[in-house]
């Protein structure tokens, strides 16, 4: 069994502290050819993970291959894919990766091998999927259904939402049409149901709605909203949960009750931002393109998790970007990560990396809940170049503090529909663009007016493919959760619970029952949440 | 004239420096209602900013009062307002705000009076939404246009979209429906504008054509795109610019062409990230949404506008946000600021902010030019609330690093259409949460379980108000917009250029041209974005 302990009992990580900085400008301007091809790893799908303008040389890197012995990384790893305990808060197993083929153990549970369950949902997905679009299954008034809706919020929400926006166009591409389209409700705000319900047409529509727990407030809330929708007014439907369908653990409530349309399982050991690859994922995005899109997804996602058993950091995409990830955090001291897709298919991912990373490994106490004196998780955030030149990179080309960027591009659009326009199309006019930042960020400029001066100094990766595939996309998503596994490991953090959501449902709770201390009180007063202001 | 000094030749800012540090919970325990009573502050719009629960007190305000009395911000505001060159990089007046109303002198450029002619504008845009709404302007096969498709990135797109998105639910509300419903082109990536092209009628549909200088890169390429796609196919439009307006200045080439079915002005005093405010939103406002619901947004703006020219900060929300703010940066050394809307409403509104934030005081050099020794904006990134609650917010609570909060919630929802479940409406729960967050946030939780422990500590503040309509959407765009103001003079930068996103267009072209330095050819060649690679 591997052993767990804190990164600051680590030799390497005390040696990475005092050795020097690379200056990224002059290790370009020196070798940037020979770097750019050197400083590349293979991460799954068809994709590279480029890491010539990060700042870190031959030194630091061996420093960090030294310390992802140290930490035991792909012992952890393996642990984790045969079955060990890694949720420690919560005393569950995590096999999410297992959700897309197998890579360690036969993992049971009560007697059952989990591998042929996740396999076994997989397959309902898919027969369900194909049953609505031939039309074996139909709306109650008879008609097929054309649109998704999935109610679910968080993990339940950010990711799939995120992977439909992305494969949206890709299936568009050659004339084809998505097979359904879908829409999502999350928010607990009545505005955001509300506005959903006056897009669809609730005779088409078929609702997804995604808990795990089946206990989650948002989701239950804008369920019996949906609900009351469909089942009043002149088009009433008769049995509104007839169109429904649960995604859910077998032991949640929602799984227990037989007014829905039907259900697909999902369990404890795959947690809600890991989930998109699970029918969480599964139902929404099969039923809009097709099993085989989704199968795809599965399929780079599993290349991507194969490709994170490499042993060598310098052959292993997910563990480097980790380590690198880790030497800016913790010794470059940099607080923030900027996710930055050159790809308006991505435009949802960086906040389902948001969501994935800050989640994970936001984390003050170590797995089995001892001190840690050290920084943990990043902030990540972001938006699509190259939109975000337009708007935030101001500070990051010239503020006061850096911020380690993560760049995507591909060479080639996802719809193909393209026009030439001054020498070049749209998309070498994008990807000129972000080549260009990241020599802008790395090298900077002298000039002579301090205002158009620019420091340089600012490290970023670049993870580039041919074409936003499902494959590339599973093997993206994949890449992250491992990179942040691996983070997870390096820390010696629990990345895999949520303790600190917690307390804000116990504080929601008392004002919605009106027992509350009186400072809970007055802000909720402010904004007539609790009883006494209804 | 106001005197332009750092922040670091202020008396009070080392006195802030050495004021003990405010222990929140404690605060709200001790006097929790009497403090969310007296912390808060009308913006405009009937809009309060509560700031109960950020860290600071008497002590500190004090301190904080003096400091805007030693860098003149109130002095520094009117000087804008009267049209003094406070963009000094650029040597422009700044004007956005009189684009909604005046509070200062009769601003002159060459010898016309700009609020007479920033109303000019606003009545040809009006009169023009007049014309497109009753059909008196069709489409040029001689149907009505019933889809606007705005394109421009960053200020072009933002806030016009955040707006936009903002105000769409509230107009239907009562059973009202939009005028014309919005798409946004912004991505040179040509996969966004292919997709918005999929989604329209090219026969009813109004382009609206956003670019300042009429030279933006992708403006340019997707309006060529948009062009081509009309001009061609089974149902080629005759001439697609008559299916396009511009906004744009006076002298772009843009304004130039007699090609467009018209133009609209807007000029080099109105910064594209405080442009939404101006024809840049108004025009796809007015004609989704009515001018009168856009001349009220201009209202609230007007209102917040005014508000922040009161003298004492205590008064000032804008100003005091700013004072705050600036202590968490400067004092408390807090590097991010997270912005929670509890309002799906406003979804995008933290990306606009982000921009308008970050692009403004990301800044390295004083407005003269000089060398800064302190922190200047910080990093700002938010989704909406509850979402957010699911995603990040475990960071937030127990990471390692503390990030200031700004919250926002309105007492009712936007379209009305709620549902009582479980004893409380979807809004009520809503705000529950917000509550809870607040009081979970700033007082935290002791637990033996230390994976269970919630330090507390983390400020945030709160505006509220009874609905996000156009008026109190207006304040709050204002609002935000002043205190970024604000910061600037007290950081001594200049907000209004944005000479950060040059390097990257300068090395853009070389890509484009073939000729560049051998490490950018590298990156380059990665993404196929060089002419040799073509």
């Amino acid at each position: 069994m591997p052993k767990y302990q804190n990164l600051d009992t680590c030799k390497a990580y005390f040696e990475l502290l005092s050795l020097p900085k690379l200056d990224i400008a002059q290790a370009l301007a020196e070798n940037g050819p020979d770097r750019v091809k050197r400083y590349e790893v293979p991460l799954g799908g068809g994709l590279q993970y480029n890491y010539a303008a990060k700042a870190v040389g031959e030194a630091v890197l061996t420093k960090l291959e030294e310390l992802a012995t140290q930490q035991e990384l792909i012992p952890k790893y393996q642990a984790l894919l045969n079955g060990e305990i890694m949720n420690t808060g919560e005393n569950r197993m995590v096999l999410h990766q297992l959700a897309r083929g197998r890579l360690g153990a036969d993992v049971q549970s009560e007697g059952r091998s989990l591998s042929e369950f996740y396999q076994q949902q997989n397959e309902r997905v898919r027969a369900f999927a194909a049953a609505i679009q031939s039309g074996r299954i139909l709306g109650s008034t008879g008609r097929p259904f054309d649109t998704v809706v999935q109610i679910g919020i968080g993990g339940s929400d950010l990711g799939p939402r995120a992977l439909y926006l992305a494969l949206d166009n890709w299936v568009r591409a050659n004339g084809n049409t998505p097979k359904m389209r879908a829409e999502f409700i999350s928010n607990v705000d009545p505005d955001d149901a509300a506005a959903v319900m006056n897009r669809v047409d609730p005779e088409t529509t078929l609702f997804v709605l995604v808990s795990k727990s089946g206990t989650t407030q948002e989701t239950l809330t804008n369920e019996e909203f949906v609900v009351k929708k469909l089942g009043s007014g002149d088009r009433a439907l008769p049995a509104p949960r007839k169109h429904m369908v649960a995604v859910t653990s077998e032991s949640s409530p929602l799984a227990k009750s037989d007014a829905y349309l039907d259900a697909f399982f999902i369990d404890d050991y795959i947690g809600g931002r890991y989930s998109a690859t699970s029918p969480v994922g599964g139902v929404v995005l099969s039923l809009c393109f097709g099993s085989d899109v989704f199968a795809a997804v599965l399929a780079g996602a599993h290349e991507a998790d194969r490709a994170a058993l490499e042993p060598s950091p310098r052959a292993n995409a997910a563990m480097l970007d980790a380590l690198i990830g880790l030497y800016e955090r913790n010794v470059l001291k940099l607080p923030a990560t900027a996710v930055l897709p050159y790809s308006q298919a991505l435009s949802r991912f960086p906040a389902h990396l948001q969501q994935l990373d800050m989640e994970s490994n936001g984390k003050q106490v170590s797995r089995d809940g001892g001190a840690i004196a050290y920084e943990t998780g990043p902030l990540v955030f972001g938006e699509p170049g190259t939109n975000g030149q337009h708007s935030f990179y101001q500070l990051l080309h010239q503020g006061t503090d850096i911020v380690p960027l993560q760049f995507v591009g591909f060479r080639e659009s996802q719809l193909r529909d393209d026009l030439e326009f001054q020498g070049s199309t749209g998309q070498q006019k994008l990807n000129a663009n972000l080549a260009a930042q990241i020599v802008a960020f790395a090298c900077g400029k002298e000039d002579e007016n301090p205002n158009k001066q620019f420091p340089g100094g600012r490290p970023s990766s670049l993870i580039h493919g041919a074409r936003l595939s499902p494959e590339a996309l599973g093997a993206l998503l994949a890449h992250f959760e491992n990179k942040v596994m691996f983070q997870g490991f390096l820390w010696n953090v629990n990345s895999f619970d949520q303790e600190g959501v917690q307390l804000g449902k116990v504080l929601t709770k008392q004002v919605l029952g009106g027992d509350m201390p009186e400072h809970l009180r007055a802000f909720a007063d402010l904004l007539g949440a609790a009883p006494e202001d209804r």
